[in-house]
């Protein structure tokens, strides 16, 4: 029998929130790299709450996940194979692998990671994808001056825990909101957080909102949009007058979840009334400013003024737990699954 | 009996839809102007839709007119006595004055109108409040490219018809929609659009959504919001990646008319994965901007590049039916009541 490898497939399509039942373990040959093409074998891969965008059928900013193919996303692994001039076995790389133990794809979509990356799973978190996600986020949209004050939940998450410590580099008070008392104090003690709300304490929406407001005399400047729902019904009658929104996800609402009580005409009204501004953004679509990125972010956490944390899961037959599990908050930090 | 002046005032909150009952006519002393204020006679007032939401008791951008309070609003009028050493009787200037046959201010609050400003209602339309509103939301929120498309609401009226002129000669392709056939055939011969719908031909949103993906082949780049409703609910779908969208009003959903299909998380949805910018803002923040609206928009009116519709009401008695009217889109253009 030939070489084998391993992927998780989407075995259906979930109905509210997803389940164990909608992924399907799978095993294959092994590819043959083509002309200009790479065999990889993933050492980490990603669980974003994106992949929960495509599991559905509806609209979204990329075509759905077919059912019966493999999950998408982000790994990083290590070159066994190279027909491509640029990459040479033991080589480092980025790109979208799936859910796999290995990946083969042209060079062309590939990106060699520095060697200095170190740990590569970096590449995935605080340096990848979210850590980027928070940079370009604040400063494009969020654009904070020193003395405001920020929220952002999901607070010790990879997106959520780079956006408060650059916005607490920038001067600003930072509020975070997170799920449980373990992670609030993480969000405070090693992410240097003004102060982290456990929302679980908060069942209904006005009692999130004064908690919220006691720990945000002066109002909301900024709300850093990653999650939608109750958050976000209880942060915005807090908000300042031109304010200022970036939204980059809506966990809460990926499920459907059972509306709220905020409705399209108050949330409008809420925006005209407060003269909001809200940049929705993909950051797919803003890789042009990566290395700019790089260049600030990076020396930052090389010296330890930013912290990352991450949580990992072990075994690609473990990540469709793994990815449940963090959708419901079960993670601590960025959520990776270590291939073995 | 000494010398009467007029007022409407607020004689209850509307419930829904605002109705006559609503409204009290009134009369009380000419007042006599103390130290530094000025006493005018009003020609002009203002009817505006956003005076409909100071009607409510809900908190807006400045606190609701209080029951039995005068209506609050824009005039324009000449000077009877000053105590103010700017102004002279006879001065033309503008003010708010309320819905009243005269006001009295101190001249700190008054903007004498230049001479060459004929009519003098022009300050309340193309070169007051609403026209500026179109000028800074296109230019400052929606950054208007072109080759674009974009789609304005309340085509005929002065902010729809002064958006849709700029963006014309800003290169845009450009969609109005109105209520009824001739409205629309005004805002296409008169007013230069590119094409325009009657939104009563489409009762469903599906309907009008059809008919506007049919004169927006290329999507919609700019959606300038003044109505929310059917007509937001239309756009939605339609908007290209990275659209603008300025929010100045919402005319339909000011009543807390039945609501839509469109819920809170859709409304979201649709910001995230289109990445669109949605600002609110209040024209009366923006005032440090006027001066350069009148410089570049007062001699586009004065050659004729850009035209202007007022809609006249004879006497302050009739401004609560007026009023009324507009709010159900009776009016062609900039609505204006005229005191006799």
């Amino acid at each position: 029998m030939s070489e084998q490898m391993h992927r998780i497939l989407l075995a259906s399509r979930p109905e509210g929130a997803p389940s164990l039942e909608n992924f399907r373990h799978d095993s294959c040959p092994m590819p043959d790299p083509g002309t200009d093409e790479v065999l990889v074998k993933a050492e980490y891969m990603s669980l974003d709450p994106y992949m929960r965008g495509r599991m559905s059928p509806s609209e979204s900013y990329v075509p759905p996940i077919e059912v019966g193919a493999p999950m998408q996303g982000g790994a990083v692994g290590e070159v066994l194979r190279s027909n491509h001039a640029d990459f040479a076995p033991g080589d480092k790389v980025y790109g979208m692998f799936g859910w796999a133990s290995h990946g083969c794809l042209p060079g062309s979509e590939l990106q060699k990671l520095a060697p200095a990356l170190q740990p590569s799973s970096l590449a995935l978190g605080a340096l990848g994808m979210p850590g980027f996600t928070g940079w370009h986020g604040l400063h494009a949209y969020g654009r904070p001056k020193a003395g405001e004050t920020l929220v952002v939940g999901a607070a010790t998450g990879p997106v959520g825990s780079m956006v408060g410590q650059l916005a607490k580099a920038a001067g600003l008070r930072v509020v975070g909101v997170a799920g449980g008392a373990e992670k609030c104090a993480l969000a405070v003690e090693s992410f240097g957080f003004d102060a982290c709300l456990d929302h679980r304490a908060y069942a209904q929406v006005d009692a999130l909102k004064a908690a919220l407001s006691e720990v945000c005399p002066k109002g909301i400047d900024i709300y850093f949009e990653n999650l939608g729902g109750k958050l976000l019904e209880a942060v915005l009658p807090l908000m300042n007058p031109m304010g200022r929104i970036p939204l980059c996800g809506m966990i809460a609402w990926y499920d459907g979840s059972p509306v709220s009580g905020l409705s399209a005409p108050d949330l409008w009204r809420a925006m005209l009334v407060k003269q909001l501004s809200v940049t929705g953004f993909i950051i797919a679509n803003h890789f042009d400013q990566y290395p700019a990125f790089l260049e600030e972010v990076g020396p930052m956490l090389a010296s330890g003024k930013i912290r990352f944390l991450e949580d990992v899961a072990e075994g690609l037959e473990n990540a469709p737990a793994a990815f449940l599990s963090m959708l419901k908050g079960g993670n601590t930090g960025k959520q990776l699954v270590k291939l073995t």
